[in-house]
């Protein structure tokens, strides 16, 4: 039996109520969805917070309400949810409030935080990680004790982290989100994966998340080919490849767990999935 | 005999004097660096202008003193070399100053414009070009005859460009100027180079450049490989990859040259590489 990770990611920084009804927005909505998906076996959960009009939000303060939300129902810390949340510039540049949900500790200390290794261009526009900021959110991340997922689009990507790597920046084991399909990034075809998974370091986890409609594909070469899942709303909206059925989180979980089990593959538990990345 | 499109970087918006002394500067060290030049065998000539300071300028009339005295020097227009002007925005990011060369006709029209397709990481800092930036630029060329000198550092750029091409934006046939061995970009590897070159759209030509040590690596691989080189200084500095001896643009172009001869490839006449990128 072979195991993985899924890597949770139930809502970002873009998808609102008006683009699906199912996008948890608010706190307590992204709370209850967490700890349901927790009963399909989600190991990491990524997170994004949003303010009290839907809008994202870098404070910590709301990081440490959906955080605790989710630890105070959880059991030992050793099974509690690894909680990666997010260090995106995408609305505001300033590494001051990129990285200011870094600084919660104690019972709401994140776990990881997301580490996008190079500028790139989304449809609605760039998203610039100058080098500079991408080591000062690195170093923050080694001092605090917090692991990066690290975010891949293209293979130079996967470059600069063993830059990072090689600076001591970043320590392995490494765990990578490599993400396909974005319109101005690596496609979602199967020499695509194979050319980014030849590339990857040593000491490499990672889990396969697509745009769109990729995700359900690249989810599932993930489960084939050893890697895990990035599964969840805030890359994929659709059930179906067409776009013509709006999905919910737990649909979508509840449909790769169960091509993980025909596969003969069991989601890691988050003890599991802790132990192989080195979080205690 | 095979032929090959000498693709000519005399000086980028980056080095300086200080960096090497061999470095063209002033709009007639320029002009006399490419004039030399065509005697090895350039077709396309990729330029930079700087300012009376020797700071990189966006401004079309410092681009119209190196054309005019380019031009001045060269015969029949059908044998005139293929004049390349740059749309960076490195170091201004504002459409009109990243256009401006192309509002240059008659005698001094460019004849290619350089479009890097997504937003990228130099060590120096991000490139940021946003898709709609993009757009612009791409659709500018369009309107005004000037073909895209399409720069690819990974290949989620190579994606994009196959959206514009979808979107009539761009068209064929297509020059790729498939750049490797930056830091946060694709590396100068073979699995890098046959990956990257499987993505190429049909009725694409295409020329090999590389970072640093990397240039001499991959405008061999691509003269080996069927495509073009692009070389020059603003790429790279030195002429050993230990990097102990600064290089002279003529030295790079004797040396590749010669490579060349030995695999029996000569380049093409700029009057060729005119007729084969549909130019007129």
């Amino acid at each position: 039996m072979s195991s993985y990770i899924i890597n949770f990611t139930p809502t970002g920084m873009v998808p609102t109520k008006d683009h699906s009804v199912h996008v948890p927005i608010a706190p307590q909505e992204i709370i209850d969805e967490v700890l349901e998906a927790r009963e399909y076996g989600i190991s990491i959960v990524h997170l994004h917070a949003r303010d009290a009009e839907g809008k994202p939000t870098w404070k910590k303060e709301i990081y440490q309400e959906i955080i605790e939300g989710i630890r105070k129902e959880e059991g030992s810390h050793h099974e509690a949810l690894i909680i990666c949340v997010s260090a995106s510039g995408r609305n505001w540049p300033d590494f001051e409030r990129r990285s200011e949900c870094m600084d919660l500790n104690g019972g709401c200390k994140p776990d990881m935080a997301s580490l996008t290794l190079s500028s790139l261009n989304f449809t609605s526009g760039p998203s610039t990680n100058s080098p500079e900021m991408i080591q000062k959110l690195a170093t923050k991340m080694l001092r605090n004790g917090i692991k990066p997922e690290l975010e891949v689009f293209d293979p130079g990507m996967i470059n600069y982290a063993k830059y990072l790597h090689k600076k001591g920046i970043i320590k392995p084991p490494f765990y990578f989100n490599i993400i396909l399909g974005n319109i101005a990034s690596s496609q979602a075809g199967l020499l695509d994966v194979g050319y980014l998974l030849s590339q990857l370091p040593p000491q490499s986890y990672w889990s396969l998340g697509g745009i769109g409609a990729s995700q359900l594909k690249m989810n599932t070469t993930g489960l084939v080919h050893g890697g895990g899942v990035r599964v969840g709303l805030e890359d994929n909206l659709y059930y179906d490849a067409q776009g013509t059925q709006l999905a919910t989180n737990i649909q979508l979980l509840k449909r790769i767990t169960e091509i993980g089990r025909l596969l003969g593959s069991e989601p890691y538990s988050p003890g599991e999935a802790r132990k192989i990345l080195g979080l205690n």
